[in-house]
């Protein structure tokens, strides 16, 4: 749950953060940035911003916009009506992202889970992005990210986006994000 | 026809222009930038500078360059293996670009085709897109686009790309740009 206030303060902070990586946006577009709490009510750390380019039945474009080491919490993108599920290219534009996916746990990883909720990560294989780099994700595979602690921004291709199929690890998460009074 | 050494000044070319448009490249993908002159030999005027980020059998993803007034010349995605051809929606980044579809012809466009060539276009309703503004394109559905004055650099968000399976209006043109003692 945030506030309206929040939401469109929220927003203008994402919109900087596209601005000062040289994405453009309509004013429209502005107004549209959605900005996930994951229903934790924390959004500084577990959170992001979301710019929706394109989502048809078949192909999806996203810009993920990431606060200094806020999280994206561990989910999975399961089949949906007999369609194998999401897959997700990951591309990292500016800041630094740190991309956990099933795998031998990384030592000395440079991102850890918000504190509270550690049981509710499961998986530790790092896999981390610079400006330029970027990596594809199979259907239904367990991942979570963390931005680095310049935030970051991300670019995000993939097939049909069904954000209310996703399965997150932490029960207490609900995707969409709840708005006061609306 | 290309030499390599106009090739590797071209990839130099374009992979400025991303990065003046923000876009970070890493070494490896600016020696694989495509420079595409569709087989007529004037890359300046019909040609394409492109990016292929990542491309599955479910989803592609490309960032295109294009010099001041460079067309792609008219063509289609047709079905391929029985799957519905390629969807695709162009988003500008950067300068302008006016993409040309069936439709009514739009009075006093802003590009007009390669000289010579005229008789190879065929649709002129357009749709102008400035940095921030996108059009999603049906599969099989013919198309060419111009960029402005200052050139555009695109994002391609789409299905599976097969290049090779693309119907040109231009019985001379040949997608893939053959290069010099290659």
């Amino acid at each position: 749950m945030i506030s309206a206030r929040e939401l469109a303060e929220r927003r203008r902070q994402v919109a900087d953060l596209f601005a000062r990586t040289g994405i453009v946006l309509t004013a429209v577009e502005k107004e549209a940035i959605e900005i996930a709490d994951f229903g934790l009510g924390k959004f500084e750390e577990t959170g992001l911003g979301v710019l929706v380019y394109v989502n048809t039945d078949r192909v999806c474009a996203k810009e993920l916009a990431m606060l200094p080491r806020q999280t994206c919490p561990e989910h999975r993108h399961p089949s949906v009506r007999g369609r194998p599920g999401k897959e997700e290219t990951f591309r990292c534009r500016s800041g630094s992202v740190s991309v956990y996916v099933p795998g031998p746990a990384t030592p000395d990883p440079a991102a850890r889970p918000p504190k509270g909720r550690e049981k509710t990560y499961t998986v530790f294989h790092e896999v981390r992005l610079l400006p330029g780099e970027q990596y594809t994700l199979s259907p239904d595979t367990l991942h979570w990210f963390q931005a680095g602690p310049e935030g970051a921004v991300v670019s995000e291709f993939s097939t049909t986006s069904t954000d209310e199929a996703d399965v997150f690890t932490d029960p207490e998460i609900q995707r969409m994000t709840k708005v006061e009074g609306a």
